[in-house]
């Protein structure tokens, strides 16, 4: 059972640090959110995951990781500058600003007068002034998505490690965009981050690798602990493509706010590589794109045989960090009554994506013997290198379990007098409550069977 | 023997994939780079390191991971909006803006003119425009360090966590400075990435923990391969201190391009929780602060036994991440004279900052016996979750052993036919060029050995 409700996930996120609002101590900045003790660590075990997954399993994808500020050219031949807009009209009575296509009636959201400007197209990229020279030509770009600095670094990666096509680029990092209204928690932000893959396939066997992605992916999510149930498969619908698509299959998730995309994989054609190519003329490229006399490499590869020059089609998956820990969270949150009457708030996370791996609790906070033994069993567990673990001395049993409960802690770690004497300790799991006795030096295999696959 | 000149290791980096200039192909943007194939798995290894000796291994440090643009009230209160400037000076005569400290004999540095304007403070953070109107007060910074968003975040960690002091807040994330001259690689920059841990103590015990992270720190440096003898610790001169600091510590590497700063650790005082708090009367702060009317919250701690509202004192280690990246290539690039007069270049990085961990070689490119083996032996090392594991399948022994030298991988294991048989595999050693016959199955202990402590 997912959350009820959008309140009760921003309600525990805040509560128990997981995401707090950005600069809230001076009323906040919309649309821009900070991720805290325990999302720092849900959001780096999902992107880690990823990795995992889309680079380290694999032997055809290498990574990436550029900057964010972008040369104007880039969003230029990507086509960001003409087409990245959202359309915008001003009231004239009012003087309020809003997307055209918010408005019905033709009239004001804000005070209801038709007397509205004609819209103006809006682009949604942040620009910034780079260099000691503020002329209106000094700018760059807060990239508005990771892609376009794969492409740019296309030759670079293949110059230093000879890949061949069918190959990948992976890039995990942030984005930003200037939504006009922000809104549903993490879901729509300025400031976001983005797990995409660009991977370069030739023509004609571009569709069975677009089919091949959608299916590796939706198993991905379902690996994550989303049903796959909760996942719609959406057909983007010809007259809605973007202008490089010539295919897109959307994942779309039940939010508690509604229906929506949380990844999105595309079938980009040559567009990309064909935008940012020098001597276009030279290259058989099927998009529509605008000549480049600005870029000084060729981005193509050779066939072998024909020994002729191509470029390569793209199939990106692009999926949304912070879509994605709100969908884990809403899909993990579950509120049970216990055989007691009582409630309980359990966060039924993988443990992998789990904050917290386990929680040592010394039963008694003010004996020394009982918390240096359990520092040294944290000190040992955490010496694996599978995450966070953490010393829970707060010598209250009953609330560190529901604190960890509530938290997705999988199993808590309990340290008491018998301890000392048979070295066994009592391990708790966070699904069924159960404990159990376990000899302290299983505790090492105990955490790796519920972290490595 | 670290690196001889600059030269050598930005060609390494180019050619192995490490580190690109920033969208090259349109003639780059200064003062950025691009993390490549190999960078990303190195400075991600970096920042592991970090946040498990800064996080993971204690009990008294919480992490962050806040958003990069930041409300203009922060960096107004911060001191960033009147003091992060550098001065600098037009010439009238060629129209070129230089910083006035490059300056000698008062001409300009372009044309030699000495008809020089006065010096004007230029401020060093990016400035973009948020929200859909573009008037002069809708403006966000890109924050110049991540520390502000540390303390703007200090009462809601608090609130989360129950910590009491001391403790510190730890996170890794990109800052931005408009440097006028960006140079040295990735060492000056406009976009890069920090370390930082803000440790909150109580007044009168800063000093003492000033010294404790020093010597913290050092020896963090140390484990990452930096020779102790290396790291030269500058005590900054009282009148070289910025605002806030009442002392500043430098650790200080001889970088190529000479002697400069690897990471500062300062004494903060109770200047930035008393900046950014309100009702500063009612709290006893030390620092030299601007009165704070737009703060919504007090960021003070109450003392158990006196119930007195206290504002801690912050201690920073602040380190840069990509300066520490530019110091580990430095250190551990060297050129060897072999026995047979050969060279070859080895990258002696310490095995958990080696951006591949193992290189797995089927000594037949074409077989599929060998190649199948190799890559169940890739899947079985990969799955441990050490990092990144390679399938080097080039069929050419030597050239995958000078690769993996100079890229830094510490083990080489190439899977032969004998293998197929005794299940026996050679496994390389990067350092001593050491070959020895290993059990197929004593290679995920061999692993460990290397990687965990």
């Amino acid at each position: 059972m997912p959350a009820q409700s959008m309140d009760q996930l921003v309600a525990l996120c805040k509560r128990r640090g997981f995401i707090f609002q950005t600069n809230e101590i001076y009323g906040g900045l919309q649309g821009l959110y900070d991720y805290g003790p325990l999302g720092v660590e849900l959001k780096e075990n999902l992107k880690k995951s990823w990795w995992t997954k889309m680079v380290y399993s694999r032997d055809d994808v290498e990574g990436l990781d550029a900057a964010i500020l972008t040369n104007k050219k880039v969003l230029k031949y990507s086509g960001h500058e003409d087409t990245f807009t959202d359309p915008l009209v001003d009231c004239k009575d009012c003087n309020n600003r809003m997307r055209e296509d918010h408005i019905k009636d033709s009239k004001c959201l804000h005070c209801g007068s038709s007397n509205l400007t004609e819209p103006r197209p809006f682009n949604l990229m942040f620009k910034t002034n780079i260099g000691p020279v503020s002329d209106d030509d000094s700018y760059a770009y807060l990239r508005p998505e990771t892609a376009q600095q794969i492409f740019t670094n296309f030759k670079n990666v293949v110059d230093a490690t000879s890949k061949t096509i069918p190959f990948g680029i992976a890039q995990i990092g942030k984005a930003f965009r200037n939504e006009i209204t922000p809104r549903n928690f993490i879901f729509r932000v300025r400031e976001f981050e983005q797990m995409e893959l660009e991977f370069f396939v030739k023509k004609g066997n571009d569709e069975e690798w677009h089919k091949y992605w959608v299916e590796e992916r939706i198993n991905w999510w379902v690996e994550q602990g989303i049903e796959k149930d909760n996942i719609e498969v959406l057909n983007v619908p010809q007259e809605e493509l973007s202008h490089y698509s010539k295919a897109t299959v959307d994942l779309m998730y039940k939010f508690p706010h509604g229906v929506e995309e949380l990844e999105g994989i595309a079938n980009r054609t040559d567009f990309d590589l064909g935008s940012h190519s020098k001597n276009q003329d030279e290259l058989d490229i099927d998009a529509k794109i605008n000549k480049n006399k600005e870029s000084n490499a060729r981005l193509a590869v050779q066939d072998i045989e024909t020994k002729a020059w191509e470029v390569p089609y793209v199939i990106e998956p692009s999926a949304g960090v912070d879509r994605g820990v709100l969908a884990i969270l809403n899909e993990s949150y579950k509120e049970e009554t216990l055989e007691n009457g009582k409630k309980r708030v359990v966060l039924a996370i993988k443990p992998h994506l789990a904050p917290i791996k386990a929680a040592i609790i010394p039963i008694k906070k003010n004996d020394s013997t009982i918390v240096d033994f359990s520092k040294d069993v944290k000190d040992g567990l955490q010496k694996l290198g599978l995450g966070r673990i953490v010393l829970e001395n707060t010598g209250n049993i009953g609330k560190s379990y529901r604190k960890h409960d509530e938290i997705g802690t999988p199993v808590c770690i309990t340290i008491d007098f018998d301890t000392l004497n048979d070295r066994t300790v009592t391990v708790r799991n966070r699904d069924t409550m159960e404990q159990q006795r376990v000899d302290v030096q299983d505790l090492k295999d105990l955490l790796k069977d519920l972290l490595l696959q």
